[in-house]
């Protein structure tokens, strides 16, 4: 995605606190009583964009927490707008470079990890970038819950092929894989900006869970 | 596929017994050492169809002993004469509908099996008619090799979905997914009659390897 400057997002983003978390670090292991305030379910989106598709779940569910971290501040803005035209209490984002998640979220505080559309480093020398390369795994079985679920959507093919293995590779057991998820007509699938787009060329939308067996 | 009725089967088979095993059950545990008289690798089909594969395999690695399984006599008929064709010392088949592949099979005998465009059998009712059924992975469990390996070929969208579920479901490890198999223009590929139909006409063909994790 082309950056944009945009010079007045410093302060777009600092006059939307109630959204933008501004010491996102500091909310460690407290993010339900803290900032939420209830004891709903966590479920977060790693690469929020431009926010279409967690603006749209925090509509859809209201009982559950909604966290998208976005490192790109000319990109998040625009999910910002879209979370303040939802109105929704149950959505905060995060403007960092999260390196590591288990800096922003302690051992089984998050329900659900979204992974949608990420950047597939398609070149062998950018595996370790790729948000299901192990390491990443390791971080999101560091802060998910014993039954929480990873939730990959892409419409990429070779990502998806990687990441399904990567997954299985790390122990993770795979549910509802889905090689056209457009084709099952789900009205509860809330489409990324990107699902939209590639979806109308005709191309196939992957979607699959994967979950860590009971230990 | 039609099944027609072919009055001379019974003889063409019974004639072409060094290809067609007559008594597969008395061979069980001693398939390397009896029929095919040397400690190779063994390599086994479910479903063998019309033998384009199975013949086509065995002339691409001699260092391996094959045996294609298809319970249809009309169908395997056309094996036969493929593998006759195919002069492979290194191939047999078997007429049997084969319920429990561990009457065929001891622990630890078989390599590797292919299930090739097997019947996806697509309604829920008919699911454990599927050869990726987990009462089938129990049985491929009970004959392979500790390294062993389950390699799967469909057409099938949705068939190879729930294998990949199933497949993840019951333990086993997947590698090499592929989701459009002819992408990749792997010249080891031997393709089946079905693939080179459904492939000709713009089907993507769908692959993965399964193996169990080391215990």
């Amino acid at each position: 995605m082309r950056l944009r400057h945009k010079p007045w997002a410093d302060d777009f983003l600092r006059e939307n606190d109630h959204i933008v978390v501004q010491n996102p670090f500091e909310q460690k292991g407290k993010w339900q009583q803290e900032v939420f305030k209830n004891n709903h379910p966590l479920h977060i989106e790693i690469g929020t964009g431009k926010g279409q598709f967690i603006a749209g779940m925090s509509q859809q569910q209201q009982d559950i927490n909604f966290i998208g971290i976005e490192q790109a501040k000319s990109i998040i803005v625009s999910a910002v707008q879209k979370a303040k035209d939802a109105d929704s209490t149950n959505l905060r984002l995060i403007n960092e470079n999260a390196k590591d998640l288990r800096d922003l979220f302690s051992e089984n505080e998050v329900d659900k990890i979204y992974l949608n559309f990420s950047d597939p480093w398609p070149k062998t020398r950018h595996e370790k970038r790729r948000l299901t390369y192990h390491t990443f795994l390791e971080q999101y079985k560091g802060i998910l819950k014993d039954d929480g679920e990873i939730i990959l959507k892409t419409d990429n093919r070779v990502f998806f092929e990687y990441s399904l293995v990567s997954f299985s590779k790390y122990g993770l057991i795979l549910d509802e894989v889905l090689l056209d998820l457009h084709s099952y007509q789900d009205p509860s699938n809330v489409e990324t900006e990107y699902e939209e787009k590639f979806s109308q060329k005709g191309h196939p939308i992957y979607r699959c869970k994967a979950y860590f067996p009971e230990s």
